[in-house]
């Protein structure tokens, strides 16, 4: 992709912001949820642990980014991060439950549950979500009434039982389910591009950006969520076959929609390139309009490069214009 | 108690208004939450289970009653109802998991886990949860702004880390903590009052009531909510030396805090009896003021009356000044 001089200057600086907009989100990640002098010890301990792990926070750090490049206040734009981030931790303490995905390992360490047992992870993620709310609506305060009725609603309805409430059931229920290409990317549909919705389209709402950009934005959203998707079920795939992954083959095993499996290898390494190829013509488009979009490229690596190298190195399939 | 004439008669017609009241709030919590045309079928079939067994909705009657005799709008009211009574509803729904209080039996019928597994009972709460915040924030929205943030701040406050969350973790981790009658007070602080005040003193809020009417009924919420625990600790109690509660001594055997245990029955019977008079005053004080909250009368019937019915039963010991 060609750059001008004046884009690739200013990519250089967002990198440099990056660093402490890194720092800042990890300081607000551990500290906008406080304990009072009678919580429990118990639930004080496992948010403490919960805080104190926060992931890569690439995607609140993509939401603050999205916020500021269409103007939004730098306040607003952090809650609403943080926000968010609440949201897909709580979403992430419930997965690993024994009656879900009965997860060991969560974010370098051992799962929550299995650290402080079940009804403290199950508490510890039903605070994150009302802290979550609590930071929505600081995050609204600031926005025209007509305005905050669309972020709100824009939140709940992607999180609730037409987003990723109902992702998570569709795929717990898939095994009773029609196993076609159709049905695996309304799973998709349901659990990943609502949480890249949230990260990438909220913020640009809450930041009353053009009808038209919120329009790309959100069939960017589609693209990324879909393709991360399929890159997660062929790299699982892939692994099994190659016998090197120790949870190779888990959405067999688990009877989890898996859409390589469903459509075959090479028809998913094909439609994988497909959708990348087309996120990243939008990408383009959008960072032409507006060099300070640039960041998405970063946002891009985050989300797809190492499962793309991972699919490449397990398979030794080239993915076409994938890079 | 000596009533007028015309408080009399405003409470008859109350008792009409009730029914039909009652009939609404039937019809909204059932209809309040509705799924898509892809909501996954398990989530639908649980949701729908949840919906047709509202409990009996007295909490919600008197969110209502209360909003309305400080006059809220009649939407507003109902929204925030729903809401809470949503809420409440998750948070029975987890606290019947097997890893919580492991319960077989809620409203009439088996627990959602029970009949629809642990993931879409779980799936359930969440999705009560979304909606009642949406609910929440309907009932916000003819509301002036600094009002919001009260209703708003208010409610959260009441249902997070410091409150209902809070409430449920210390319940559930009492073993490992002093078993004296503060931290048993402690307890019912965190999980029963939080949720009549939520009752109580929100709609009151969200109508704009004075500022020494919501003081009044925060402190009516306390006794009440203090009174209802205690007098659900003694029924456990004397119910498990009569020996014929099926679920006798459940509190014992759990580990979980019981008053009456901590300081004894006759003690539990006098200060049962001593936060039932303090309530009364308190109540009679808030009709006097404005008869239109004579419902509370009935709330207070709804609330405690079985209870105490059952203690003088089950232990033969008149509970002074309880009727």
């Amino acid at each position: 992709m060609a750059r001008s001089g004046v884009v690739a200057e200013v990519h250089s600086i967002d990198s440099v912001s990056q660093d402490s907009l890194g720092a800042e989100l990890y300081r607000a990640y551990g500290q906008s949820l406080r304990c009072g002098f009678n919580t429990d010890p118990v639930l004080q301990r496992t948010l403490a642990h919960v805080l104190a792990h926060p992931g890569s926070l690439a995607r609140p750090r993509m939401s603050v980014q999205t916020g500021l490049a269409y103007g939004a206040e730098r306040q607003s734009t952090l809650d609403l991060a943080i926000a968010l981030e609440y949201f897909h931790t709580a979403s992430l303490l419930f997965d690993d439950l024994p009656c879900m995905d009965d997860a060991a390992v969560r974010r370098g360490a051992p799962c929550v549950h299995r650290l402080f047992g079940e009804p403290a992870a199950i508490l510890a993620a039903l605070t994150l979500i009302n802290r979550a709310y609590g930071l929505v609506w600081s995050a609204l305060r600031t926005v025209p009434l007509q305005h905050q009725v669309r972020v709100f609603e824009f939140l709940n309805d992607r999180l609730g039982v037409n987003g990723l409430l109902n992702g998570q059931s569709l795929d717990l229920n898939f095994q009773s389910s029609a196993r076609d290409l159709a049905e695996a990317e309304r799973v998709a549909r349901g659990k990943t591009v609502p949480m890249i919705e949230i990260a990438l389209v909220l913020p640009a709402i809450l930041a009353q950006a053009p009808q038209r950009d919120i329009q790309l934005l959100q069939r960017l959203s589609l693209f990324w969520g879909l393709a991360y998707q399929l890159a997660d079920d062929l790299k699982d795939v892939l692994a099994s076959q190659s016998d090197t992954g120790k949870s190779a083959e888990r959405d067999g095993r688990l009877g989890r929609p898996n859409t390589a499996l469903v459509i075959g290898i090479p028809a998913a390494v094909g439609r994988l390139g497909r959708l990348i190829h087309a996120g990243d013509r939008l990408m383009n488009r959008l960072i032409a309009k507006r060099s300070s979009l640039n960041f998405l490229n970063d946002f891009r690596t985050s989300l797809l490069d190492e499962l793309t190298n991972a699919i490449e190195e397990a398979g030794a399939i080239p993915i076409d214009r994938v890079r």
